[in-house]
């Protein structure tokens, strides 16, 4: 194991090495009532593999993560939440003592205005579900600590390049990294690829397994954080 | 495994004996979009129980699973759906065959009237979700097979018994399992208590781990089974 961790570990141990890193990953669920809910297809599989590269960089890592069948890695801290409103008040728990915030975490944009007491009766023909604007995780955290490094993601089925600007400028974010979740791809499966994003650049990273795409970004995400804070 | 197999059968070993018996399991995902759907807390492990504890009893098993994070128990068929729509469809196409039906799948009731081509963006400050009754697997199934015994199962938040009694009699079926899921019960827990309910008489299977209850449940189902058709 002493031997793996060397041999994984060597060119980009010291990356951040020290540093506190605030991740959030999987789907939230969105209540409808106590037995229904509103979800969506992340598995959490790249947030959970972005939690174990940056360990191995030298990371502290904290972990936000909605429900998922994945094990936590070994030496990070999981906070386990349910809703979009859960997700928001662990992380604004633990942004503060943040040096990087990497926002993986599928969070529902709309939840049930109402949540019914009991389940709902198969009765009425057609059934109305109104649903409300949840708030922002990322916009909300980083508009609260504008010096945290924030990484957001984009999972788009189209105009990926456009949205993932777009996202990164309305959000003031550090980085954005998008991936097309058109046809099935990205979303609970092994392996991904990323349009990543800053101010005054990109690079593509081709489809590969998640956790070795998890290692590539977390590099791009050293070398703009420590450009931007070189003396952190 | 073999003394396991022969210890744990003995008693049970004969109650099904070439009985082919189809199970419906798990929850079903009703999409919104490409990525959003609805669904519900069931874990399938009740059903999948069951199919375990129908194949030890001499049963050949049809296993209709909705997504779930579950292994498929040894010697049964699985058929993996995700839709209530699906799910119609793969025990419509297996109930021909069949000599009992159990349904422990919880169908969505609703599913949206229309999904969007592409991912809803997080514009409109309020989104009204229109959905429409699902066709009733289970009712569907028993009044094209009249002669397939057929079990229900009735998962509610309150006035159980009640519920189970008239689920029964609406659907015509010849047995029905009530379960509590109020405050977290039953659903994805490892236990589980039941209230089984006939034509002519009911009995209440108190908390237990749902291997043991999967047992309990079918010797139930077997005996009802041989009562209403002694020379099959």
């Amino acid at each position: 194991e002493l031997v793996q961790a060397l041999s994984s570990c060597c060119s980009t141990n010291a990356l951040l090495q020290g540093k506190r890193v605030l991740i959030t990953a999987g789907p939230t669920r969105e209540a409808i009532d106590p037995v229904r809910f509103l979800t969506n297809r992340s598995s959490g599989k790249m947030g959970y593999a972005i939690a174990k590269a940056a360990t191995a960089m030298g990371a502290q890592v904290t972990l936000i993560s909605g429900p998922v069948a994945l094990e936590c890695p070994p030496r990070v801290q999981r906070i386990g939440v349910e809703s979009a409103a859960d997700m928001l008040v662990a992380t604004q728990a633990h942004a503060t003592d943040a040096d990087i915030f990497i926002a993986t975490a599928a969070v529902a944009d709309y939840t049930p205005i109402s949540v019914a007491a009991q389940k709902i009766k198969k009765n009425a023909d057609v059934l109305e579900l109104a649903m409300k604007k949840t708030t922002d995780v990322l916009a909300t955290i980083k508009l609260a600590h504008p010096q945290l490094f924030t990484v957001g993601f984009a999972a788009e089925t189209n105009d990926v390049m456009a949205y993932a600007r777009g996202k990164l400028e309305r959000k003031g974010l550090d980085m954005i990294a998008a991936n097309s979740v058109a046809d099935g791809k990205a979303f609970d499966q092994p392996t991904n690829a990323l349009e990543v994003v800053w101010k005054d650049g990109h690079t593509s990273l081709p489809e590969m397994d998640k956790h070795t795409l998890a290692h590539e970004l977390l590099k791009l995400v050293a070398a703009q954080y420590h450009t931007r804070k070189p003396f952190a």
